[in-house]
């Protein structure tokens, strides 16, 4: 078999990277790390070294290169069908596609107002206009699959599947910003930081040192916050 | 067989409808088609009848229900496999999963500043800061396809394949703006605007009563226009 590497960003804010990688973490597999620390002044050059669209995640496997965190999460659940990183049942499995590209696509006030920020814990800041349906269409998604799909585990599907790789980093935005779950909710984003993959992911984004204001939101909106 | 209903918004302006669409046409299946005009005091209630997320493109199969463009395309490749909507050589399918999601969720600045609006010749409009980057972006996509992949037809990967559908808006974007293409995509765009399918959704467009003064580039700049 082929090596597997995959090219992430700093850990503590690189949302996109943590999906595949926790995919490749849960299916066991072996594979090495690329971490290309983002905003800084070589950064887009050695993006553009790995990939075309010069973004991480990128995972290369032998001779083949793989970007965006969805497509790579299917490559690897096509490579590796046995792992059943999507449910098979067809109702339910139309719900994860579903799901998963509309993480892929949407939520953006979400995103650009609760940047992933693992180790900060700022509760009660982010919640600008918008925030709060993105955070009500989620916390509807992962009832919807808890309560329809979700009986024999505790994530979205039961089982680990691409949706839970694809809504871990919101569950770790949750806990950053202290946002208010439903107990539903709650108990889910509970499990998936008690996964050991994420607990990792978690341990290695407070060993790193870089710091990007960008993504620090008491910077970003200290002159708010003091007023 | 269950029946295939394809809830669409506007055919003119609803560059994420013609995505699925598009798939389903070329690969010959019925289908019905549920048009909700956008941007109406009821189209909101309408959608959220159809999808809990409240966007079309949305797909409904016997008791299925799949939206998000591209998760309606991959819903229809796995049903259909014989009509390979993806490329089978694992490179060219890696490459063909990338590109679809990289359009799934980004070009934002070309999809804001040249919205689809099928019947309209708006040749110069459009080209706000960051949209030429976009474009580059798109033309290098399409060249490495064509020329790496393509040479079973005219297609991206040849034949028609869940790519092209994905890109097919953009073609008709670079049709109304008068965005100028290598000779390489000019003649992809051709190949695109040639097919029946695409001829029929301009047609169906260009039948259209509604317009939808957001989507209108002449009224949107129009101040900075005529200055
Ligand atoms: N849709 C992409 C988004 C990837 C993305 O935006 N990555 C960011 C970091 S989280 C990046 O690489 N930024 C560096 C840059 O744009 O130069 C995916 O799902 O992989
Ligand atoms: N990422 C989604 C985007 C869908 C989308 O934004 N659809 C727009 C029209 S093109 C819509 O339904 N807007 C109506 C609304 O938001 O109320 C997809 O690929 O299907």
């Amino acid at each position: 078999m082929s090596t597997f590497t995959l090219v992430i960003g700093n850990k503590n804010y690189s949302s996109w990277s943590l999906r595949p990688w926790l995919v490749l973490k849960q299916i066991g597999i072996n594979f090495s790390e690329i971490r290309i620390p983002l905003y800084t002044a070589t950064a887009r050059q050695e993006l553009l070294r790995h990939s075309p669209a010069g973004k991480v995640p990128i995972l290369h496997h032998g001779d083949i290169t793989v970007w965006e965190s969805l497509a790579i999460c299917e490559y690897v659940a096509e490579y590796f069908p046995d792992a059943y990183l999507l449910p098979q049942e067809p109702s339910a499995r139309a719900l994860a596609h579903s799901i998963s590209a509309e993480m892929h696509a949407s939520f953006y006030k979400l995103r650009y107002s609760m940047p992933m920020n693992c180790r900060a814990r700022l509760p009660g800041l982010g919640m600008q206009p918008g925030v709060q349906e993105d955070i009500d269409r989620i916390l509807d998604i992962w009832n919807n699959c808890r309560n329809n799909f979700g009986s024999s585990g505790d994530m979205l599907f039961g089982n680990f599947t691409i949706p839970d790789a694809m809504f871990a980093p919101v569950v770790l935005r949750f806990m950053t910003y202290g946002v208010k779950l439903d107990s539903t909710s709650q108990a889910y984003a509970e499990a998936i930081l008690a996964l050991p993959a994420i607990q990792e992911w978690i341990a290695a984004a407070q060993d790193e040192s870089e710091t990007i204001p960008e993504f620090e939101l008491s910077s970003k909106y200290s002159l708010t916050q003091s007023d």
